[in-house]
């Protein structure tokens, strides 16, 4: 994509709201740029524990994985995490050994400088792929973002600014809990899945909380959040060599148990699910989030197909693109599913206006709702297909001419 | 899509040469306009046949089905099959009790006029759904039709544009095979995979021979086409509700067996991939078609899902209609394909010219081989996933700013 391409598809995304920011303690940040960007734009990030932190991780299910994904498998689980180190504008895939080396080199780098075992330190790479990486840079802009580290607003803003790539807007979210009558925080960044000129789509969150977990809980937790969240999104289907999601916990003291875990979960799914929505919100070329609510399937593996299958659908991004209540589009994705549907339980509301009952076309007034849908940010598709109890939430975005073009404009 | 969209995306799709149309003995042709389309085009289209015939159907799997479809799969296979009446402009699904009756009176009305039971006539219907059928209309178009039933090129022709909806060229094929020193024919007819405004894609197919076939033999032949034909492309990926391909054989005598049955099956097949092949080329706003070759995978079904994988991907289709030789979008796409592939024994080309080898890409000029892909009516991708001897083809449309601005200006 070209700058004035880029220019010409800048929408309003707004940078999270910076009044209400809130840290974990026991983590610093920066982020530096090093010139692997050729716009000069902040390309390294730099997370590092004070203590030894519980670190779980998620990956990508490509069966193409780049060298930085296939180090961290390795690391994680871990009790001793110190420090995460990424690089966007270069993805190290398809790279080969020396891929593999030069992911390995910026953790000993880290390492060396913050003084812990090499094992404790985690890497991510995000940008172009098959192309090796410009190591004098990396190893300068490393060297900067040591110098650097603090655990201001600023340098946790610059971390999050060092991993995105042509996002249009900075993604983090944070939150305070109360726990057992504490306060802990949960602050999180991630980057985009819009698409990476030139090749492909990389998505990289890392959750940071000060609440003590445990090892396998922060397995747990960390699954159960990326299933109901980022696997729950789609831009354009398309899976990357470098996906990565990580959860560090710099929590000291005893680990949370019962309610308190359970609380702790769910606001880190929770958090995880907004950043998600951020992620699909500046999806390349979107207009729309379409959120498709499915009820009524037979289990929650069933629910997450259906909604999968019609948010991929290119046919029903398309109408909500042009704002139009097409049933018919919604209601045959569904039906071409690998999971049952009951038609003459089907039923369809469209920003809460029903549009199709049991089987059935229903009267309404498609002008109006067309007028509704164009005007939302969200369109929320509420789909009931039987009478189960299978539900689940599907975030995607919708499909534009502005994709199209970015996507096909590109030259390597 | 208003006239003048329609227009501005009219591109050169030559109709099947008539040179060399052959037709087989036995069955006699007709179409007609009764108005069901606002347009006044064809929409109305009869198959007769002489004698009883064989017939065998295969049809959506969606599960939400039209009512022709319901009827056609309780009719075949059959051995005394008469007739097929097909309306275009409206797919007679999602409209409940009175789509059952309106489908079953369209066979009912042809089988009084050509003296049959009801049972034999099938009928198919494809256009807008969720809106009954204009009955008047449609009994005033069959009638018409039956007066105008005839053997010739003409009224054969006239039967395939009947089946037409947004197509912007009619879809035939046929050739003539020698077997045992006999002549035999076969020519098919077939509507596209591109949208129908306002709803979706419905595929139909007929395939017609004089080549006597045994109902079980018809029902194997059809299915192994199908499987490597039809069911081997995509425009976008919605399975319709109304799909349906029928293979009927007027054939009197001894039915064929051994090498000349094998050599009827491929060439059935054959032709049906060439009709399948036209479906795409012809696919909405289709710039390319992409034939995408897996080799080296575990098994055929494997080397379909990836096949299918690659074909589905909008940013590989992105890539194609740009002319990007980016091997990034296409191995990675094979890479979260659900079937093994072995990234170390990947290799890839495109136009013939590889661009990947065993996991690593491979340096060639890009310039020329995007020219190349730019002026190429069909774009070949040549993927090896690994050692295994699992083979499989499909072909796909590339994805446009057309395609996208043709199903999203639409308003329901």
């Amino acid at each position: 994509m070209t700058q004035t391409e880029q220019d010409a598809c800048e929408k309003k995304v707004p940078n999270h709201p910076l009044d209400g920011l809130v840290l974990p303690s026991g983590f610093r940040f920066s982020g530096a740029a090093c010139g692997i960007k050729p716009s000069g734009k902040q390309d390294i990030s730099l997370i590092v524990t004070d203590r030894p932190a519980v670190a779980a991780g998620t990956y990508t299910q490509n069966q193409i994985v780049a060298a930085p994904v296939v180090l961290c498998r390795q690391r994680t689980p871990s009790q001793t995490l110190r420090a995460v180190i990424t690089n966007s504008g270069n993805a190290n895939a398809c790279t080969g050994d020396v891929g593999d080396r030069d992911a390995a080199a910026m953790c000993k780098q880290v390492a060396e400088q913050i003084g812990c075992p090499e094992k404790d330190v985690l890497v991510m790479s995000t940008g172009v792929i098959g192309q090796p990486l410009p190591m004098d840079r990396v190893q300068q802009g490393i060297a900067e973002a040591i110098d650097k580290l603090d655990a201001t607003e600023d340098s946790f803003l610059a971390s999050a600014d060092g991993i995105l790539t042509t996002d249009k807007s900075r993604k983090i979210a944070c939150r305070k809990i109360e726990l057992n009558g504490q306060t802990y925080s949960i602050a999180a960044m991630a980057k985009g899945a819009g698409m990476i000129a030139p090749n492909m789509a990389t998505m990289l969150a890392v959750i940071l909380t000060d609440a003590p977990i445990a090892q396998e809980d922060a397995n747990n937790i960390l699954s159960n959040a990326v299933q109901r969240s980022f696997n729950r999104v789609s831009v354009d289907g398309h899976t990357s060599t470098n996906d990565t999601c990580l959860l560090l916990s710099s929590g000291e003291g005893e680990s949370l148990q019962g309610d308190s875990l359970a609380t702790a979960s769910e606001q880190i799914c929770d958090l995880s699910i907004e950043l998600a929505k951020q992620l699909v919100g500046d999806g390349e070329g979107a207009s729309h989030i379409i959120s498709i609510r499915v009820t009524g399937a037979e289990d929650t593996a069933s629910a997450e197909v259906i909604a999968k299958t019609v948010a991929a659908s290119p046919l029903v991004k398309t109408a909500i693109t042009g704002g139009d209540p097409n049933w018919g589009r919604i209601v045959s994705a569904a039906g071409y599913a690998e999971a049952k549907i009951t038609p003459s339980k089907t039923s369809l509301k469209i920003c809460e206006q029903t549009i199709y009952a049991n089987g059935s076309p229903v009267e309404f007034d498609a002008a109006e709702l067309s007028s509704k849908m164009k005007q939302a940010e969200e369109v929320l598709i509420e789909l009931v297909v039987g009478d189960g109890n299978g539900e689940a939430e599907y975030w995607a975005s919708d499909l534009t001419t502005d994709y199209v073009r970015f996507n096909s404009e590109y030259t390597t």
